[in-house]
């Protein structure tokens, strides 16, 4: 089940100064929930999005997790996922779930890896064990996991030729249309298997064709015959420059079909996010906010911050001074500028990271987190109120201003 | 400041079949609030209570927490912790605290510490640093800390000789005594030191003598002299036989002064709480609910439970069926054997210790911390309406049967 309406766009000034952006404020109804977009997904590769509880999840306002299938194929493995009924109550998540397919982790694992025209022969990096992933294997896991969101089989095609005969040249056109003409022939394939399945969640389609605009365009053309309720654009933030993954956003994001949801995979930067939303995207996600945190890289609303820096030992400020979350502002979540002292200072969170404590990451995985989803609940609310253009150039001004 | 209040005594039955024990119920007023004992503390190291939010711990119900005055002094350093008028506003603990002296801290150094009349040459563990600790010194760290109880800088009698010559035999009464009198005189040190600072806590001494009672009865006595208002049994716990301990403990726990709170020091396992509280001790604290949630050891009102075993895959019940914690009941704290069915599964856990997620040791500190200051809680209730002994009887048959 997927409904998408579209409640607001962005219009332009009355005065013709500002021509609008294709900025987007939709609404998905899925089977376990409603979501507001533009959405971030916080990423939940085993089942548990990485140091946080999910009960801090549902107080940041997460609407959407993600899981992946690959890894929880290998742990806990389809058994227990089945004797859970899938991956909702198995994580004790009971909003909705999307799930990858798998592809990308098969596709990481490089030389361990083999793929055909049935699909990809890899050896499982848990116990070794040759195992073999197809679009219709993928598309059997992810209805075991029941997730509400099933992404189709394809293959990511690289930014780097994995031609070896290449030299480390980037990927040839050649090679971009054959790869993304056999993830055309997979997704026919998902699409079949998934209605055979019966499975009553949604499945989307994923765009690909390297960094060449006419086969992205070729790509989107095969998937609109197939009529998919959601379009996924794949194959960015793989390695490529900036500017190439922005010129893709630009290409892809107005083409997509208006009336569907369009998801931009693994992007991206809060930066990212806000010039996706620009270009008509309406989900995201990405493992910035959670491995950042892990690292001691907070992001503020003022630019970024390395805790482990010396120069916050003696700082009795919170993170971001603006911020609401429960490590700015602690339980009353008022912000450290609005007289609000119950936040933890980055001095002690300068000194946990040095002391090598849990509650380091714990603090910081909590505040990116609820960076990200409440930059999208500033975008989501900008676009109710027709003030988006506005919204961009003060979140650029803020970040460009230093912490 | 303290004040220290005794509500309740374990009385005797009315057919005189049971002849009451030395447990007490009691109340301890501090500068940062209310104690209710029998009370565990959990231990805040560095000035975190490891894996576990200050928030958990609140919604937990910890009434005082641990810190480690030589940790503290280490890092983030005496500077830091001036800056911030103690160890309350920089960790964001607002409710009681307790730091021990750095006695057994430098004393656990071995080979890198000398002992002298004076204090304890040292050298510093991060940075190389040659140190010096005395009982002043740890005075004016504590007070510093700002800790609302200070605890008196001591030797930790070992167990085994510290002797090359003594080739691993136990310590001898000579060595012992020796020991427990320099800690006395160490105490009427710490005591002027404490005073001369107009520290406005409340300073414990420590009774030492090894595993004879003779000495420590000689060391209550030098103690008692000089009036603290709390008493703590230390050297326990320091790798003597169980049976040692236990004799330790029936040996003091009734002769320590009845109006005072009685704190023994780094106990221990479930078992040893209650016997504990049996012999008069009000006070206990103890890494093993926190460490042991990292190693995946979990306490249970029926027995421990390891959860890196395999044959808890595929196990839908959680950690303690009759459980009210996060872990086990979810938000609305309804244990699973009362129907509710909001907690994570024993095969969730698992599985967030097989692939090495955080929210594992997360999730199972939050269990563990719940289970002892659930544990302490049900003492005080049952002191309160005259049913320790029952409860007691009760303990031990539920932890015998297995879970």
């Amino acid at each position: 089940m997927l409904q998408f309406d579209i409640l607001q766009t962005d219009p332009a000034s009355s005065d013709g100064a500002y021509l609008g952006s294709y900025a987007r404020r939709g609404r998905l109804k899925l089977n376990h929930g409603v979501v507001e977009t533009p959405v971030f997904m916080p990423v939940g590769t085993y089942g548990t999005v990485k140091g946080v509880m999910p009960q801090s999840l549902e107080d940041m306002g997460a609407q959407i997790i993600l899981g992946n299938t690959f890894h929880l194929w290998m742990r806990p493995g389809l058994e227990v996922m089945q004797q859970f009924d899938g991956l909702h109550r198995f994580e004790n998540w009971h909003k909705p779930i999307l799930t990858d397919s798998g592809g990308f982790q098969v596709w990481s694992l490089g030389e361990m890896r083999k793929i055909s025209e049935e699909g990809v022969k890899f050896s499982s990096p848990v116990n070794g064990d040759k195992l073999f992933l197809t679009p219709e294997g993928s598309m059997q896991i992810q209805t075991t996991l029941n997730s509400d969101i099933v992404m189709q089989f394809d293959e990511c095609t690289p930014y780097v030729s994995l031609d070896p005969k290449s030299k480390g040249q980037l990927t040839t056109e050649q090679e971009a249309r054959a790869s993304m003409e056999l993830s055309l022939r997979w997704a026919r394939r998902c699409q079949a298997e998934f209605k055979r399945l019966a499975n009553p969640n949604a499945l989307f389609g994923i765009v690909q064709g390297g960094m060449f605009e006419h086969l992205r365009d070729e790509s989107l053309a095969g998937l609109e015959e197939l009529n998919f309720p959601g379009i996924a654009v794949g194959g960015v933030s793989v390695g490529e420059p900036k500017e190439d993954m922005q010129r893709l956003m630009r290409h892809c994001g107005p083409r997509l079909p208006a009336n569907k949801p369009h998801y931009l995979m693994g992007v991206g930067a809060p930066e990212d996010l806000v010039y996706g939303v620009q270009q008509g995207f309406d989900m995201f996600d990405c493992v910035m906010p959670t491995r950042n945190a892990r690292n001691g890289h907070l992001f503020t609303r003022f630019g970024d911050l390395k805790i482990r820096n010396a120069r916050h030992k003696n700082d009795e400020r919170p993170i971001d001074e603006t911020c609401g979350c429960y490590a700015c502002a602690g339980r009353s979540g008022t912000p450290y500028s609005q007289g609000g002292r119950e936040g933890f200072s980055r001095a002690y969170l300068h000194h946990l990271d040095r002391c090598g404590e849990m509650l380091g990451p714990m603090l910081s995985t909590v505040h990116n987190l609820h960076f990200y989803l409440n930059l999208m609940r500033e975008i989501r609310s900008a676009l109710d109120q027709h003030a988006f253009a506005d919204l961009v150039q003060r979140f650029h001004a803020d970040r460009a201003r230093g912490v």
